[in-house]
Order: C-alpha cells, then structure tokens, then sequence
C-alpha cells in the first residue's frame, strides 16, 4: 500500500469505527504494506482482535473494546432487557482481562458501564447512547493528546535525533507536527520493538507521514546510537503510569531508560492525560504475559529449535528514578513525580480525562 | 529438521571442511529448520557466505576464509606459478574487509600467508600445506574454545540463570557441558538476537544439543528478566578483546552490560585465546556497518513503511568498567584487565594461539 492511501495515524476515528452493525478495526498487523480492517460483528470478536493485537495501543484498544460493548448491549437488549446491566458489566470485566496492563481499557469500560445503567434507566436507545459515549470519548481522547504532544514539543530543540520504542501513539505525532511547525528539524530513530514490530509498521508510518526522517533499527542497538551521537534523547509512551511515577510501557523501555541514564541522555515519558491515581507504585501494575509462542514463531516460521519455549512479559516498569519528566495534557511533570501529580490529580484531572 | 541430525554445533570441522575441491559450509541462516551446506568452489563464493552470513562467529569466519584462499591458491598455482605469493595477499587483504570487527578473520589469514610462502619457498604443494594449516588451526581453536569453557564453568553456579546474547559458539558449549558434569544446574535465556536471529537460530539449539534449559526472548526483554529474577547472570562472548578490556561483540551486549550493572547482575565476557594485542582500546576497533535493508527486510517481507531507511551497527563496544570477568583460555582474568591480560600475552599466548 502507499503511504497515501493510509489515514493519519493519530486519527483512531478512521481506525476504529461503527459501519452499520460492524466495528470496522484496521489491522495493524497487516501494515505497513497492507490497509485491512478487520470486521467485528460480537464482543467476542472485539476480544480476539484485542487479543491478538489487530489493534493494539492503551487508548486504541480502550475505543475498541468500548464499541464492542456497545455492539453486545444492542443484541442483548433486544432479548433482555432487564439482565443488560449486569450482563454487561460481566462482558467489561471480561474484556478488561484481554490487556491488564494498560488502565485505560478498564477506565473507559466502567465509565461505559455507568453511562449504559443512566441511558437504561431513563429508557434511552442503549447501542446509540454508548456508540455517542465512545465517540466522545475519542474525540476528548484526540483532546489530551494533542495537549499532550503540544506540551512534548517544548522538549524536543532543533536537531535532536528522538529514540522512540514501539509505536508512542497519536501525541507522538502530534509532538512531531507542532515541533515541526515551531521550525525544529527533527530525526527520529525507531526500534522495530519484536515481536509484533510496532516500531517498523506504524512508528516509521507515522513519522513518513508528519514528514520527520527516520531510520529504524532493532530493538538491540540503542545503546550503539547512545554512544554515537546517532541520539541525542529518548521519548517513549505509556501504557500506565503509577502515582509515583513508574512508568509501564512496552517491554524494552526499562532497558533504555537504563542506557538513556548511564549515557546521560534525557528520557522523557509522554503521559497523555496523567498518571492513574488508583496505582500507587510500579509494583501494583500486572505484566501481561503473552503467549510464548508469539516469540518463537515469526511470520508462520519457526525461528527457535524444536521444543524451544519463548518468555512474552509484554510490558515491563521503569522506575521513576530513571525518568527526566512525564509529559501530560496538564503541563510536563519533573521529579518528584508524587508532588506533580498531587497538582494534576487535583486541579485538571476531574475534568480533562 | 530433527535436532538429532544436526551436527553438534561445537564441532566446527563438520560445519566448514573440504569435500574435494569444494567447501562445504553449514548455511547458519537456515537452521533450526533446515540442514543445509552451501558448496563454495572459488574465494568469490566464499567471500560472499561471510559477506551474507551464511557462517558466521569470529572463528568460524576466520577457517572458512583460509579455507577459500586455499581453494584460490590452488586455481592460481597451476596456471602462474610464481605469482602465487603477491596474489593470495591481495586476496587475503580483501578477505579481511568482509567482517573487519572480529580480529580472528586477519589474524589467521596472516599466519596462513607466512605458510603458504614457506610452502612455496620449499616447493611443497601449495593447496595441500594450507588445507592442514586450516584443520591444525581448527584443532588448536577447538583445544582453546574447550579451556576457555572449563574456566567459564568456574563462573557458574549450580541453579545459574544465565542470559547470553547472540550465538556465543563453541566456548560456550563446552562451559555448559563441564558445569553440567559438575552437577550444576543451569537454564539459559537466550536473546533472539535481530536481524539474524543466531540467539533463536544457533543458541537454543546448542543449549537442546547440551540438555540444558532454554528460553527465547526477544531483543528488548533483558532488562525485565534481570528485574524479575529470572535470569541472574549474563555471559556472552567476543569478536574483539582490546587490550584494555573493551570488548567487541554483536549488537546489543552494550546494553545488556549497562542493564546488569544496574541490576548488579555479573557480566561475564568469553574470551576464548585472549585479547588482541595489536589493539589497544575499544576505539580502535572498526565496528562493522552493515546494509540498512538487513533491518527494514525481514524474511523477505518488508517491515517498514516505504522510503524508511535501516540503519545497522553489527556491533558494538562494552567498555571495561562494565565487565566482571573476561575468560581466557589461559584462565579468568579479573579488572584491571590491562594488568592481566599482559601476565596472558607474555606467558601463554604464543603457546596457545
């Protein structure tokens, strides 16, 4: 596919949408060289696609398992109406399971689940009220993050060769633009981020399409770029961010906070609308553990010898103390990250996110 | 294929030998799943398996390169006699910038220059004294990859979780081999080691050969494993000691030493015959930078978006103030290296090899 025929990432609208009775889901698995959408016509296909990273991202997967709720309360209504609530509320405990590191999918669900008993209670149109509820969540969801990027920007100076892990969603490219439009000349460098290459598909995508240089390389060689100069600073995303500011991210991170710290390079956090105040520390947030198979077999192939078994944490922590500031809608925090989002929590959160 | 019919990958003389007026390598890339032999018939062919990784492992480079010059000294020989000498120089010299960062490549064509000269100068057959300077060659590295294992084994505790990073050959091998008839027990985590994948490919093989524990992981998960326990040491090998104790070795050991360090977990460093003492810093050693395709590419699928560039360091510098021990065959050597590798290179080298 040409880049032109892809819509601008940080758009998740044109990604994740209702189509009639369909959730319409780009696959990202098949980009770059191919735009798909994967149809989902029941929660349980919204599940497997969660699952099976189709769609992957905090907020991404966070819009769709929303939508996906709103597809089941349409058909379960219409059979029983007095069991939806609870019934619902069972699917979004269900469906938090999918990806328990990230808190935005739970967040966004019991916010849904709230929505569902008020439109149930005052006799509303179910599937209407909540497909509205998820599309304004998107767009207060694009909100914070273009906050967020505009905010990031004013870390990034002309000529800084930006390290990236995975792909750091919509306020990354938001960064990019507004740094752009502030007449910065920007390189980034992306790590390919094994197994699902979420750094080669979408980070190099979005990045061509915002129209930065990028080169990508593999998730071992950061610590070469350090040394050489080929980076001068690294700004990676969140999955979840704890009150005291460690921060869970794709499984990697901890690793070039590390070597971002011992070569005395900035290492800056983008934490889209803050941290999530029900974490107290990096401990209290569960590791998703995925299916080792996932990295013994690439492409179909096995890449491991016969009974070899792979390790899949997804995720892994990087402590606050490795961190230089976390970046939010609300402004950037710098340490000591429990007095700044003290501030946050308090003044902005209740009505930013 | 089955792992029985893979030949154990610690013998390299049934990897790269003579069959004929062929050489015969084990094509690396295709394993675990297929056992294949590339037949090399000119040093054309055989600068091009070292160029495209068919053989790969700063030993194994180094005999399938004398191998190929004495294939040329034999095609040349019969035709200008007295030219023989000055060519194969030539020859050597452009064998050497296939893969300049390991320093075994130069080291054993050098030598084989001297015989092949003497060779010459005695009227002997030119074709037959270098196939057995090859062979002795591969004899005394196999005598020296075999002490070098049984001092590694002294490093090694029974209940050891041991990360290794790429394929760390045949020294590594016989390490788990001797600390297994010490009654240790041993797991390795493996990294897969991209773009080539020698950690999937090469190591858990060898590990399955040994009857030790392995696991995948990929690339970016070191830092997590170390964190969470699941590994406790790291031992990995080198292309290049310099004489200060920077080492030279596959993309990526940088930043797991940085990672250990801060976990303060041992990093160990496999040395097989000891540090080069033509180089004196880890700044001296040219590091190797490949085709930026070999990252964008992956099994023939492109991964990255249109237009995006690959950028590709083959390896990089771990600087000594990260290393606990390096292992030579002549023994542990501890920090300050400078002092100890001198003690090796004045009492043992010349000996050994």
């Amino acid at each position: 596919v040409n880049i032109e025929g892809v819509p601008p990432l940080e758009d998740l609208s044109k990604q994740i949408f209702i189509e009639g009775n369909t959730l319409k889901i780009l696959d990202r698995r098949a980009l770059p060289t191919k735009l798909r959408f994967m149809a989902c016509t029941s929660l349980d296909d919204v599940a497997k696609a969660i699952k099976g990273m189709v769609i992957q991202g905090a907020s991404a997967i966070a819009y769709a398992a929303a939508y996906g709720l709103a597809l089941e309360a349409k058909r379960v209504y219409r059979k029983r109406a007095h069991e939806t609530i609870p019934y619902l509320t069972g699917c979004a405990e269900s469906l938090k399971m999918t990806r328990p590191t990230g808190e935005k999918l739970s967040r966004v669900l019991d916010k849904e689940l709230i929505t569902a008993k008020q439109a149930h209670e005052r006799g509303e149109d179910l599937f209407r009220a909540l497909v509205q509820f998820v599309e304004r969540e998107m767009w207060r969801g694009r909100e914070t993050a273009e906050r967020c990027g505009r905010n990031a920007a004013a870390l990034l100076r002309d000529g800084d060769r930006v390290l990236t892990h995975c792909y750091p969603g919509p306020a990354f490219i938001y960064a990019l633009r507004e740094a752009l439009k502030e007449g910065k000349n920007l390189n980034i460098v992306a790590t390919e981020t094994r197994p699902y290459l979420q750094g080669a598909k979408l980070t190099t995508l979005a990045a061509k399409q915002v129209g930065v240089g990028v080169r990508l390389v593999t998730d071992g060689m950061p610590a070469y770029c350090m040394q050489q100069g080929v980076i001068n600073k690294v700004l990676v995303a969140a999955d979840r961010i704890a009150m005291d500011g460690s921060v869970a991210n794709k499984v990697g991170t901890r690793l070039y906070a590390i070597a971002a710290r011992y070569h005395r390079l900035p290492f800056y956090v983008l934490g889209y609308g803050g941290p999530d105040y029900l974490t107290r520390c990096g401990d209290d947030i569960p590791i998703e553990l995925r299916d080792g198979e996932e990295v013994t077999v690439f492409e179909n192939r096995r890449i491991a010898a016969e009974g070899v078994e792979g390790f899949y944490p997804a995720f892994d922590i990087t402590p606050p103390e490795l961190i230089d500031a976390i970046v939010t809608d609300a402004g950037v925090v710098y340490p000591p990250f429990n007095e700044g989002f003290k501030r946050i929590v308090t003044t902005v959160r209740s009505s930013a996110d």
